[in-house]
């Protein structure tokens, strides 16, 4: 596997590789690999003829330092974790690299970068788009693949591609989870073992809000079983939405089960986690 | 020379180019075409096996319904034109093509997007960085040529391109003058013969305001006499700026001329014109 830690060269091996027609697969990550990452390695694998899996941890999306400062990092597993899926090269800067200057740039999308996650990390979907943009130019690949789990990441990378005309495919891939349901997330390592435990609550909540919706329950009044749910397990819940699948407004309730979707954010003692889940969907 | 009126056409052209190893000139228009425009084609024809000029008039970059209304389209003359001069392709899309769905993102770059023209076109920059954003992804340059009369608007996509990452060089061609010293642009035909013959006030408020400054004398004096003789003339003076040529931050005064631009904006008539000089440069 190759390794770049420069910008230079990883496009002299892109272009060499482009020049033999071969297509290329994008799997951008902030390390602290996992079985979700590896299901978007194994799909660009299926899909391209190289795969590249960037590595960084992007300071412009996060907006507190701490979460920053906290993010797990741990390079060396990772890279053992993408020679042994046969990964074809990995592309890990530093920020000098991504940032020679301090960034004067803001993305603004609209609602769609406000509501939700936006909502509690302001700013967070301008530095996504940011670094989301860079590597799109550096490693210009024919398909970028990316997490069900953070959908509105997905649904802001979709806007992006649409409104700059971005000459690449996008692909979503489900979301992995562990044994009980909870989403794989490079943030559950943060979790201590009682923590652990109580983070499949997301899931459940979710899957819980699924079901009694198509049984024809009203969505406040799941919003407010959950809410209580969570409180009495010593989770902080930032919100539980209804939302179009397509645009994520929110919805009140479901008209076509088909367009909807749950999304999820709760705090698990300091730790941060986002779910979701279709209402149409069983594999999940 | 080839017309494309569609996006497909067109990337299958480039395709087949690139594969052949050419190197890709972009010079993207709003049409009207005159001999600014024929001075940015030939540069890139010199450089580049295919150019490619665009013509498109960018709703989005119109903080003035009217102003986008008036803007003169000449698109036979423009085709005539482009093909006098050899260029390999045009690329004249419609608002459907460049804008499938209402936009809903925009671009904020600090205080560079809200100073000079920024302030008196709110919004401008945003329009102008998206529907370059949409060229670059589109056409794939290896160079783009932008003319230095809308030198902040060069400034704000050298930005773009840097934070970005976007992956080609962009090149700024000197001003085209007509006889008199006006600066060409299509909105001069928007000219009456009176407001014409009074539009030469902004190359003048400039060569003068230069050649003072050198001589020691201060700007903002400078200032006042340009803004009265201005009055004196019927035309509307918006600013009359000493800038770092870099960043274009408003100086007080100069202290390396070779770092220092001035920049002029004027309304003549109902037609608003834009002009500037470096401060070191013989050729303006």
């Amino acid at each position: 596997m190759h390794i770049f830690r420069e910008i230079g060269p990883m496009k002299a091996y892109l272009k060499r590789e482009r020049s033999n027609l071969s297509t290329v697969g994008l799997v951008p990550t902030m390390g602290a690999l996992h079985a979700g990452h590896m299901s978007l390695l194994h799909a660009s694998k299926k899909e391209n003829a190289i795969t590249v899996c960037s590595i960084y941890v992007n300071p412009t999306q996060f907006n507190n330092l701490a979460d920053l400062e906290k993010y797990p990092r741990t390079l060396d597993k990772d890279i053992q974790m993408l020679v042994a899926t046969e990964c074809d090269a990995v592309f890990c800067p530093d920020n000098s690299m991504m940032y020679p200057a301090v960034s004067q740039l803001k993305f603004d999308f609209g609602a769609l970068d406000k509501i939700l996650e936006g909502e509690f990390r302001p700013g967070h979907y301008s530095g996504v788009a940011l670094v989301v943009s860079k590597l799109f130019n550096l490693v210009q690949p024919n398909r970028a693949y990316f997490g069900q789990k953070d959908f509105q990441q997905f649904r802001v990378i979709s806007r992006l591609v649409e409104e700059l005309k971005f000459d690449l495919s996008l692909v979503c891939a489900p979301i992995v989870r562990e044994v009980d349901g909870l989403a794989m997330s490079s943030r559950n390592m943060r979790l201590n073992a009682a923590e652990r435990k109580r983070a499949v609550i997301l899931y459940q909540s979710l899957k819980q809000t699924r079901d009694r919706l198509l049984q024809g329950e009203s969505f406040s009044q799941l919003r407010k079983t959950v809410a209580t749910q969570c409180n009495l397990n010593n989770v902080k819940l930032e919100y539980l939405a209804l939302a179009d699948r397509e645009n994520l407004t929110q919805l009140d309730n479901i008209t076509d089960p088909s367009r909807a979707i749950l999304l999820i954010a709760a705090q698990v003692g300091d730790v941060r986690l986002i779910d979701n889940l279709f209402l149409t969907e069983n594999s999940n």
